[in-house]
């Protein structure tokens, strides 16, 4: 799996239950337009909103749908060990080509050897031998960071399973320390935002894991495509624009509320607690800058 | 309710599974021996690395066993709105005297709308006139504050639901200012430690739900039941004493090991990930420390 995989936004309805309808629609659009891969269930899918229920209802619908299961990488890391087994022995057993896995993250300050007893104790209550787990790093949302010291005890220890990571520490020193250490063993490592793809091409990296590939697959997968390019500064520059009017207010109401805008479907503003929808002069600011960029959702209009 | 309340710790088997019967004999140990209550699947009880059905299978076997809803304050607040509603309406089809209720804490940085928008709709999908909500307070943990606009809000909505607070912050002044802002409003303030039990009962708070109730019930009860006499700081300074050596090591750890210790039932020593036990220079320190201070867990054996 390289390229630029999308945390998949949720839809929810009214009521706020998931719209596997809706979902299904949209995945199938980012793969047309520059997705390599569906990070469904990341920290912008609102993921750790759903209850395990959902996450594999979804899922099944999504594969049910004509996803290939080969496309997809489902967030399955939870705070409790049995979620995190169930959700990632289910990804496992449909053929899911990996899985994205936060750390346990409500309890903070605790020891890489209890991560490592987490993560391992997963790995082995799976026991699937087609699991690939990427790591999910992300310590100002999870507050709980995966340490190099980590990765290598679990590359040690599992080396056909541990397959790469997802650096979203916006950190561009972090992501070169992993990119030196394990990038010659083939562990794939993603950016966290389009904003380091093209550095992380150029350093080895295979892509990027990033919410504003919900909205501009094709212009991040431009970047992607012609990395080594006379073009590549020019294209990265372009999808920096995107992200940055995305990233002036919050990232998950701001996704839901550009797909809404440009694909005429005021259903996909709704957001589940603890977020709220963009006011409406964040509403208007946001797409404001945007036409400023030219930029287009190409077909989105169901 | 009012006074000492226990987060009861979680015993587990050797494959991790939670352990009922041990569960029930520990929570009746702590009812005869000082707390009044017990708010089961807290911090301290690796709350969040259970999943709902064993929340709930445990929950049962303790009512099934004999204990009186009545004594009991479950956690129910989870990351996933659907988590929440279920174990909050679980817990009050049960008649469990309040819940004790996290914001959900994966996401950081969420604003004080969004967070009422959490606790108003897992209050009215609840819809169960019985329900008494706790609030949560332990930032340091959980990530997300409780705020005091916050809880004016709620209050101001739900006057019959919103019952107190737990403050966990480690911080008098915020204790403080939850009594001055909401003490005559009948809203309970339990500080988050026994070492703020006196202070916070001289300024009008009810009581503390503390990890030490764990060990030392009545050492806590002591204080509470003798507050306003001669004999308060000396006993308060006792349970300080104990609540020191217990926080000399990781705590959730240190609780299991020593009733693992005084109960003679190595069994209690085991915690799921990401916690670790405690090493064995750690285990012997904690218990030199309580041995010096005269420490004992009585009728605690088996």
């Amino acid at each position: 799996m390289t390229g630029v995989l999308s945390p998949v936004v949720t839809p929810f309805a009214a009521d706020l239950l998931p719209d596997p309808d809706r979902f299904l629609r949209h995945c199938k659009w980012l793969l047309a337009h520059g997705c390599a891969g569906l990070a469904v269930f990341g920290t912008n899918s609102e993921a750790n909103s759903l209850s395990v229920e959902e996450r594999m209802q979804l899922l099944e619908a999504l594969i049910a749908g004509g996803v290939p299961p080969s496309r997809l990488m489902p967030g399955t890391g939870c705070s409790a060990l049995p979620d995190s087994v169930r959700l990632t022995a289910h990804a496992a057993k449909l053929g899911c080509a990996g899985v994205l896995m936060l750390p346990p993250f409500y309890y903070k300050g605790v020891s890489d050897d209890g991560l490592y007893r987490s993560y391992s104790e997963i790995v082995q209550r799976v026991g699937d031998s087609r699991l690939r787990v990427y790591l999910y790093h992300i310590p100002h949302v999870s507050g709980v960071p995966i340490s190099v010291g980590l990765i290598a005890r679990l590359l040690a220890a599992f080396p056909d399973t541990i397959a790469g990571i997802k650096d979203s520490s916006n950190d561009w020193n972090n992501t070169r320390q992993l990119l030196d250490a394990f990038r010659e063993r083939g562990f794939a490592v993603f950016a966290g935002s389009e904003t380091f793809l093209l550095q992380n091409l150029r350093a080895g990296g295979v892509g990027c894991i990033t919410a504003g590939a919900n909205v501009n697959p094709h212009g991040i997968d431009a970047v992607y495509r012609n990395w080594q390019t006379a073009k590549a500064e020019e294209l990265q520059a372009a999808a920096d624009a995107v992200r940055g009017a995305l990233q002036s207010v919050p990232m998950i109401p701001a996704l839901k509320a550009v797909i809404a805008h440009y694909a005429q479907d005021p259903c996909w503003e709704t957001v589940r607690p603890p977020f709220t929808g963009l006011s409406s002069s964040q509403h208007d600011d946001l797409l404001d800058k945007l036409r400023a960029l030219d930029f287009t959702m190409p077909d989105i209009r169901a």
